[in-house]
């Protein structure tokens, strides 16, 4: 039996016997055939010494069992990792930051406390998925949206914890943004409600998220302060039209206009769903006549690539966006953006669908990019994303967050191009994403697989992509655990004043620190400067 | 001299030399001439024993000498108390909250660091105040918005902070929910920047709130974890267009149905801006024929109020809002509005003004309601709200946050309104007020003045009011230091779990508690149960 460092294995048998007295025998996993499904398939440590991998699971089915759980690890010092439907790929998926822990797993929990139709929200716990939000919603022909991200088999409380986004309007699509109201329990067992939560009979929980005094629901996202067993969020009233949209602009050098064109767009309001601009040929991935054209990076290159474009018929930058509303109100707003993107000498958008609300069963089956329309599924791991593009093993997402100044966008994504060229790396993406509220990220999915050669080189081109963003003042907002200390050690104003803080509120909060130790580089006393 | 409580003379005039070789001689203010200053005026215990004074005040020029004035204090243990341009009328002034505090008043940090326009946002410390922020923006010729709460001279960190709002499109209207990014002193002095501000030469620092891991932001405001130094506020890009515009229904018992489509309406993003709902029939302030119909509860009642507003020409219900943006993207809009309200009988939305940006000098000097145009000014103290409407020396607010549910609402207006006639209170308002994202507040602003005798009955009528509204499931948004302790007394779940939260976080990054002693209810170890 693998055990947490430290940790004997009688002291170990005593806790877990003490367990499964709480959630039953059939709810304490210890086999390396159950463990091997917590391992995170996406690793870029996998199969390695490194490879952060768990020592047993407990599933408990409710906030009491969570509490207890808790409170015997907190005695015994044993170090629980928290996962709720255990998905985020790229980001670690269900497997531990500190390895050893034992997985805290909440799938069980699953129940949909309330949704209001009226007021616009619901109230879940963590294993609830969006495909069950979503079905529970139809299920009771509620006319809300959720929003979800591409796979729909995440739950609503881990991806908005780590700061997940979907595809609607702001401030739906930032996951984080979009909650209202928390539960958490404390490594002591304490049990906390945030917000308007705390005042016993609140009616407004889901409606206000301050209630009074300072607001903690921050601390619990991206954290190991606390295990949230529910959280409210804000759903989308479904709107009367959808438009489904693309903005495209023709030549390479429009790539600086074009950006600032649809910033200023988003910020005026005109646009409020996700913003997703695309370099379709400077882009990865690419054929083989592009990628010759791409890696010559003399004044040459410019023409060619505009030449490319224009015998191939695909626009040098393409942006699909969405509108959402009443669809006069919605087609006024088209009317503005192609007014203001024509400025742009042959840019123009173009209208790829328009659907009416509800859609039929058989539109539901149909229509094309379902996130866009609240719609979870899977299409998202059968897909590729150019003909002959690679299927990934699996891939680590570098996700720096760059002004959205057109500008500086260019200048970044040509220097983590050529980074990545020097490395060997073929990653997807080097794509501009706006999908929290203003801010924009590029995301390289960096590929990673079962070669540990492969994966080292990844991870050395990974390293060198963060530190050259770091360098320019672009941090990542999301990250693999494997890169955890290394990502927040940049945030390291004022002799790491911030990390310092961090680390007061966890010996606070988690003195004998039992909960999800290394999570976004936040150690417990005793492990600090120790892993 | 006064000093503060359990410190003595020599050991505060120490601490205050100590200061002014921080500050400057002419810093620090002891005088009763200085100090009554910085007395809450509107206090419900105005000129009483219980009054909340200042025994000295330090205002400091930089961050720096906030570290060291902190630094200071710590180690003697001097309680100090932050404010910042020092208005808050209502809701506590420029006073402590805890008698005998140094304020500690930032009003000479006014700097203004940085306003993008391309990227809509301002940075600024705590001393700039609306008026300076709009003169800056005026000054650049930038075509951006602030965002302002009635009175224009206060400060946009302290209203942010203390969860103030005001007038036009979502998210810029909830202040807080508008900000991005912090530095914050702590109590020892140490220095902290938040989000991505704490990577040194960070580019997106008003851009990305989250930075990465937990975010803290939240820990600062209504409460005393630290001194906020600098904040950064996203700004709307002015619009093309506004449409000043009052959404009316004439009978009593349209309320229900008026506040439900008003609520969908906001819901579905067809109104943004705050959305105000008054009832000039029912609401106070009243003349004497309407007092006198209003006295009767019995059923008589609703047919004799519907008999005055249909007399009188007056709508039983009104709704002051404002759409912004291109005009015919608000005027489709507009549309959809009246053809949803329009389905109670006889309601209707009247069109007030069309504004088109930006405006000629004469048009910013005479455009009424002016912070619906995001231009602060001082109108709202010379203003009465209904003809023979009294003046009042003072108020304090009784905020509470109602669901948006028309007949809850009423519900809540019956029962507040009966308690302040039990206790002989005329309030002003009893209004309806949207301006926190998806959040409503009934504000009513009770009388209290220099009569220590009339104040005591008003404390009484609060109490009572805060006391019906918990038992119903209404907390209040903000409130004045007077009532914070029972304010945040009635977040008691679990056994206060949320308080003792607090306190634990407090203990923790001001182990000697001299910040701001008993804002929001959070007291220091030593002071706890004690005061």
């Amino acid at each position: 039996m693998t055990t947490p460092p430290g940790v004997s294995t009688a002291s170990f048998e005593q806790t877990l016997r003490q367990w499964r007295g709480v959630v039953g025998e059939d709810w304490v996993w210890t086999t390396p055939q159950d463990l091997d499904t917590y391992r995170d398939s996406y690793s870029p440590l996998y199969g390695e010494a490194a490879e952060r991998v768990a020592s047993a699971v407990v599933a408990p089915d409710s906030v009491q069992q969570v509490q207890q759980i808790l409170r015997i690890a907190n005695q015994a010092r044993i170090p629980v990792y928290t996962i709720s439907t255990g998905k985020n790929l790229t980001y670690g998926g269900s497997a531990p930051a500190y390895s050893g822990s034992v997985i805290l797993d909440l799938k069980r929990m699953n129940r949909i406390l309330e949704v209001s139709e009226r007021n616009a929200f619901a109230l879940v716990e963590p294993g609830v998925s969006y495909f069950d939000l979503y079905r529970y919603i139809q299920g009771h022909k509620l006319k809300l949206w959720i929003d979800c991200p591409d796979p729909g088999w995440g739950g609503l409380i881990g991806n908005s914890l780590d700061h997940g986004a979907g595809y609607t309007n702001a401030p739906y699509r930032d996951h984080f943004e979009a909650h209202c109201g928390m539960e958490v329990v404390l490594a002591d067992g304490e049990l906390l409600r945030t917000g308007m939560g705390a005042l016993p009979n609140a009616q407004t929980w889901q409606q206000f998220r301050y209630g009074m005094g300072p607001m903690v629901d921050g601390l619990f996202a991206q954290s190991n302060f606390g295990v949230v067993t529910k959280m409210g969020f804000w759903l989308m009233p479904e709107p009367e039209c959808a438009l489904y949209l693309v903005a495209e602009a023709p030549r390479h050098d429009d790539g600086p206009a074009f950006i600032d064109t649809l910033a200023q767009l988003s910020y005026a309001d005109l646009i409020s769903s996700q913003l997703l601009v695309e370099s379709p040929v400077t882009g990865y991935p690419m054929g083989p006549e592009l990628a010759k054209l791409r890696a010559d990076w003399s004044e040459r290159r410019v023409p060619a690539l505009d030449d490319y474009a224009r015998r191939t018929g695909v626009a040098c930058w393409s942006a699909p966006f969405s509108l959402y509303g009443p669809e006069d109100v919605i087609r006024a707003k088209l009317a503005h953006i192609r007014s203001r993107l024509e400025r742009i000498s042959g840019a123009r958008v173009r209208e790829l669908a328009c659907l009416h609300f509800p859609l039929t069963e058989q539109q539901v089956a149909t229509v094309p990019d379902k996130p866009r329309v609240g719609i979870p599924n899977l299409s998202y791991f059968t897909s590729r994303f150019a003909p002959g593009a690679p299927l990934f093993e699996g891939h680590i997402d570098f996700s720096p967050v760059v002004p959205l100044d057109g500008r500086t966008v260019r200048e970044a994504q040509d220097l983590f191009d050529r980074i990545c060229q020097s490395h060997g790396i073929a990653p997807l993406g080097g794509r501009l994403l706006l999908y929290h509220l203003r801010a924009a990220c590029l995301i390289y999915a960096i590929p990673v697989g079962r070669d540990a050669q492969a994966n080292a080189k990844a991870r050395e081109g990974f390293a060198r992509l963060m530190d050259v963003a770091a360098e320019h003042g672009w941090g990542e907002y999301r990250i693999h655990p494997a890169f955890m200390d290394k990502g927040m050690g940049f945030y390291s104003f004022n002799d790491h004043a911030l990390r310092r803080f961090h680390e007061r509120l966890k010996d606070a909060v988690d003195p004998n620190g039992i909960l999800s130790a290394g999570r976004y580089g936040i150690w417990p006393k005793h492990l600090r400067g120790r892993v």
